[in-house]
């Protein structure tokens, strides 16, 4: 009789702060053993010495969240969490969006609907409180996080989203009283409004235009003011998606006031620039058309800095899956628009991983143990999923990834996404997730997916767990 | 027949990432497996939830260090480490300090003479250099540092030890090619200096007035100082017993410019202030006089800040062991001095790790994982030590506590140094740790010491691996 | 025959630059020489060595400004001068306030009837602009900015006056277009809103409670934002009533990026605290209600250290006149409101000039030339008044103060305001303006004013002077 | 019977201030009347509309000053005061430097004797301290100020002149008690050194590698060191020559903190950049081997804002002459060097003036006042001769410039120094100082010099008069 489910032999394991030789025992979903000559395993497999980390917890991706038409997401969370095992992402966070006048707690389950019997690996829910009524900032928010939907996003720009000041303040107040975190996407609606008014007054509607109309100043206005509204309350913050200097500037100023804001970045932010917007009228820069944009080498810098030295607590994909040649997609109605009209937005769920461990860890930029935490154990401590995911250790979910080094040139064709291109086509790297565990079960064997639609479970969060929550009297 | 030498059930383990319940199995003095129901072992401890952490590793700590008469350091190797095991302390990592026209390696014989035979826990050593003549730069340090002495400590202050900058560029560049760690005491010597012989003529010379010779723009200017000399090399340097805020904002202000500068701060910028230096002519505050002086209350909370933040690497004792009430101590000569002749330094090996848990853990301003990176995997990190020390993972040496929650009042006499005083007389504890393991062996039980002199190994050093090292060309 | 219509002998006279001792020689209201031995004037004036400075420019007082009932400003033209003219000051520059859904041009209009035949010193107005309509922005605004009044205030709180961000950033590029000056409120609307509600949630009430809604970081916040915008549309700001560190080092940042952000600083910075908003129930403490709030000590000095060193661009009174025991005043409705109901603002014009001579020349903080410079040439050269004001240069209208230093104790009594206290009573001062002069006219000896109503002349404005305007491409 | 023995017509005059239009009354040699319609003077002249500015006040430039062989500066007190004229510059404030072992009085009696019957423009001295003995410190410095030499530079660089940091205490001590102005040559010997050998073991001697062996870190450092020592005495320094972001940054960090930081700026480092060394081998590169070395134009940029807000004091020339094409000059023996061997500074005593009125005034960089401010007016007040020098109020010196706006081309063959290039060769300006006075004199009338050798005068020196002197007790 084998006293594991499954024993991966000779693992190079990797934690947030570790790594070790070992062998690891896996029953039922769980890791229960680590370490050296393990009894044996219904399956084995042979690790070889490759280094094993926890399974990516991608804690900003958008899957089959309703649009206005035309426009539509090309991922549902069959494709998306197809792609996301392909990957080595193991748990995916997409968002319950609650439109103006819609009840967050009808956002809720019109999104479990949509996950539902389709989701490949495991998943949580963020909200996105659009919308902070008396009735949702006193009854549903509070009750929905009491019942394990413990973070929510604000918007400080798109009009169907965005918060006033006096808003984000109750949302934030909500946050602190339940222990709830906060994401904000900080940049300054009105800024973008009237430098895009002036923008196409010009006649200046390509895509590269995009970038004109959110300067740094733009995200950095914003994050300022984040901050200080975070600092007003007393909770911390999660400023997602950073994209330059301007913004990083603000968070470590703050930091070094003792303010605990937190934040994420993204691999547009480290492998794109403004100019993957194109040049002159090029319509095909729409498919790096995101928010904020890219900006330029020097900043790409100052986000590996911030990698590198604990700046950044998350790097996620944040995933937004809109087809470039297509009426439902980049280009809208199936024309080539101004800029305005362009969903923001690019592909990243499944490369995500591989891009980190190519460019940062293999090439010398960060430790492994810096990538599993950023990848994977703070999204999990952050959103109230840790211990149970984001960590090699006994009793967690044997959620894992076996590193294949070997060099590759990223297609979009090898993607398993439903998004016709990737900005990262003709990319190389060094290495690509070999296998895939969620639950003990081989997933992704480097070649073949095997996890049928509706395997992945929903995952009730508890409090995020990131920092002793020391609230102040106010 | 037993699975293992010794099992510890029921943990709450904690490493710098993760905290998980399993049981900890050790053979052969190591750790081989962690999980869920291990197997028997010859010896059981049950934790019973109780958490345990790595064993600490003191990276700054003064022992039997040779001074001029008639100065004498009361711990030598037998009662430090004793007192170190007492308080949840399995290596240290003092220092062969080279005299000024001695040779390097004579400084390192010396100290193997004073360490072997009396050492009751695990020791590596620092250098310290103070004579960086060509042979040493060229010959002597480099063969050190690849025998296993990879670490060394700098002086930009104190006549007998202190380097010019010239010297300081020297000695980094020997760092950066031979991948050793610099630590770096950073205050002005020619300000402390000038401010002495001003105190001095104006007959102020009470204990007092070391804090007052000493004012944080000494070691601001320093610290800057520091940065500048290592951005120049490109080399990474750990800047020891960071004070205060002016010395804070210049590392932060490092980070943000993408230089590896490491920190460390010690329990007496946590828990002392300038006033336990004393009032008047009071001579008992000699008892706090190291350096830099403790500073004020809002510079604890500074500390703090970095603590809790990442700004600080390492948080370690500093423990400089003279007695008080002794001629050859704090009352060189025996009788009361300016404050110039007291011997800098305060005993604090057996007190960091229970002052930190206790008043950073349990208190709520840190995580218990926070703790573990701060007083053990980091240290073990930086000093090349890693993964044999400062971790619980498999293949690691099984050095660990096991931590008692329980209300005490800090008294001298439960100590172990062998020092007359602690400056943390009367205060109040919630935590001690209930055992100590030193490759599986319990050597404190919480109230008894079960480690005779000798049974501390020697540990060579690897390269540092706190970061990868990236070397620009110059 | 006379030379002149007037000669100042013997004057320590004062620019912004220089100090010289000289005669003065007026023709027309006008300096028309300064020399030694002038020759003769019809009338002649010994300033026997005291220093003679130009007549101050306020650039910041509200005077006969509409309310909504009960509330009704003490002060109009009449006595609003008056009590200017005695304090030193001879050129007041008031605001012609539109409400919401008013012309901005009957604003004006309506402005000039209260002013006409009342104003006993000249006078320019400031424009407060509440509701950019596009008529306001593209057909008023252009209008009367090129008519002479080029300077307007914007507010970021107050309900009945704040702007949001598209619309600062609108009123901004005509101020771009146009030449003008933009003077801005710089305090978060929604956060004091929400801080108010919290405070009267719990019965916090009281003045005291005043200085807790508008923390530090309201203030930073906001100056954040419009420097933001400022750099966004690439034109000069000018912040006004800036109250201490946190808006001071945003600021300071800001001037370092190289962005051209001009700064007001007042005497209630300076001068007071919060806890003269008084302790506990205390309702005397209204008569300190103003926004923002005075802060504390450290503050102080933060803005001292501000005028020192150039900071601050000018500095002013933001003269805003309620009587305190009335029913139109800081008791609306004769009676003791919550904070929220207090009107906001506090009497100032004529202790304005002798309380930072007093206390800035005299007591060794700032030079004779930096006073000249903060508290009339630059205000004239901000707003466009320059060369005819701010200076004693030739051809500058003959508006001077000759300093008496003596001490003198400040009581209401001896103002000549119509306010029925002043925040400085009982403040003793080393010196008060011996002789005020309006265009070659003693309109204060020391002792008496003469200056009718009515002798007050409009001035129209030219465009900003403080610094070569430059302008990017947007 | 003329009035005046000089009047200037219809001149714009420009104080560092204001701007009128007047006429200017000279009586021996000094500004006795400034007005409209002034009677008649011996002499006449009509300004025509002209910008009329205070002559201006090089502080800080090298005449005749001793040197080891072979190198001789090119320029003496006759030659440099020539071209200092023709270029609109009236006073001149060279060093009087100390050779290590020589009395600090010798160094200022020789230096009289290099100027006297020299001079054709007035002149103070400064004095370089280089050896602070007792006697020094004690009595020659305090009995120097006393008798008018009330400024002194020091160098954190170059073996024959280098203060270490106890000496530099001192000697501000001595500043502080006698209220002298201490100037700081701000970059570290040591870092210099080191990489000058680290360049030179690799062969890189090019003149180019000048740059390469003091990058901004080196006078970063050094800035913010002697910050501190300026603090900590609690006086005012001056940071001379400061030529980029890094020394910026750390001075308006030391402002923001109330210290009194002065600094200085120079041509070089608006003009040239660190390209203008040459590339590859070039020896020509040597022409403008200067320290600290020209950066780059984002660098050039940050000085321009420095200069527009209010960081810089004072712009200076740093005129140092050596000929190129010399064996007593960059080509020191006559031969090609190492850039170590090459004298470092470049000649611009004349173009100072030019090079700042032309493409910072009239290219609407900054206002005329500002640049009086900066380039006579400040330089005045800081060293102690001001009212007498660097103004056109009553009293003055009647030292002037009258400023022809038209195009021209620089050439070395125009200028008037000894000196065989210059660095601007063939820039193009569009102003030139039209007529030059000193004391009512004219002494450059555009084309032609009338300014004898002899005829300048040597000034003794006040206390600095910047700011209040306040000083903390220490």
């Amino acid at each position: 009789m084998s006293d594991f489910d499954l024993v991966i032999r000779n693992a190079r394991a990797v934690t947030a702060s570790d790594i070790f030789l070992c062998d690891i025992g896996v029953r039922d979903g769980l890791i229960v053993q680590v370490g050296q000559s393990l009894g044996t395993g219904k399956c084995e497999i042979d690790a070889a010495g490759r280094y094993v980390t926890p399974g990516g917890v991608d804690g900003h991706c958008h899957l089959d969240q309703p649009h206005a038409e035309p426009i539509r997401m090309a991922d549902d969370f069959d494709t998306g969490t197809l792609s996301a095992a392909c990957g080595g992402t193991t748990t995916v966070i997409p968002f319950a969006a609650q439109a103006k006048g819609q009840s967050l707690r009808a956002a809720v389950d019109d999104y479990h609907k949509r996950a539902g019997g389709k989701a490949r690996i495991d998943y949580a829910f963020h909200m996105i409180v659009s919308d902070p009524t008396p009735t949702v900032l006193h009854e549903e928010l509070p009750a929905l996080i009491q019942e394990g939907y413990t973070s929510f996003k604000i918007y400080m720009t798109y009009d169907d989203l965005k918060l006033d000041d006096g808003q984000i303040l109750d949302v934030l107040s909500v946050a602190r009283e339940y222990g709830a975190m906060c994401m904000v996407h900080a940049e300054n609606a009105d800024c973008i409004e009237w430098l895009t008014r002036k923008l196409e007054a010009a006649g200046r509607v390509a895509p590269r235009f995009h970038s004109h109309a959110r300067p740094m100043l733009v995200e950095r206005e914003a994050t300022h003011r984040a901050i200080a509204l975070s600092e007003l309350v007393d909770v911390p913050i999660l400023v997602v998606h950073v994209s330059g200097r301007e913004a990083v500037e603000q968070i470590r100023w703050a930091r070094g006031q003792g303010l605990n804001i937190y934040a994420e970045t993204c691999p547009q932010y480290l492998f794109l620039t403004a100019e993957d917007l194109g040049i002159d009228d090029q319509y095909e820069g729409a498919k790096c058309v995101c928010s904020p944009p890219p900006r330029d080498k020097s900043n790409q810098q100052v986000i590996w800095n911030g990698l590198a030295d604990g700046l950044f607590t998350v790097f996620s994909s944040d995933h937004a899956p809109y087809k470039y040649d297509d009426a439902a997609g980049k280009k809208p109605g199936g024309k080539e628009v101004a800029f305005r009209h362009i969903p923001n937005g690019i592909p990243g769920l499944e490369t995500r991983m591989p891009l980190l461990w190519s460019e940062g860890v293999m090439a010398g930029r960060i430790t492994p143990q810096r990538f599993v935490e950023l990848t994977s154990t703070n999204a999990a401590k952050a959103y109230g999923l840790y211990p149970r995911k984001g960590t090699l250790s006994i009793g967690a979910d044997a959620d894992m990834v076996i590193w294949d080094e070997r060099d590759l040139e990223i297609r979009n064709s090898m993607l398993h996404h439903a998004v016709d291109y990737t900005p990262y086509e003709s990319m190389h790297l060094s290495a690509w997730p070999g296998v895939t565990l969620s639950r003990g079960e081989v997933i992704w064997d480097g070649s073949q997916a095997s996890c049928p639609p509706g395997r992945g479970k929903f995952l009730t969060c508890d409090t995020p767990s990131l920092a002793p929550r020391k609230l102040m009297e106010i």
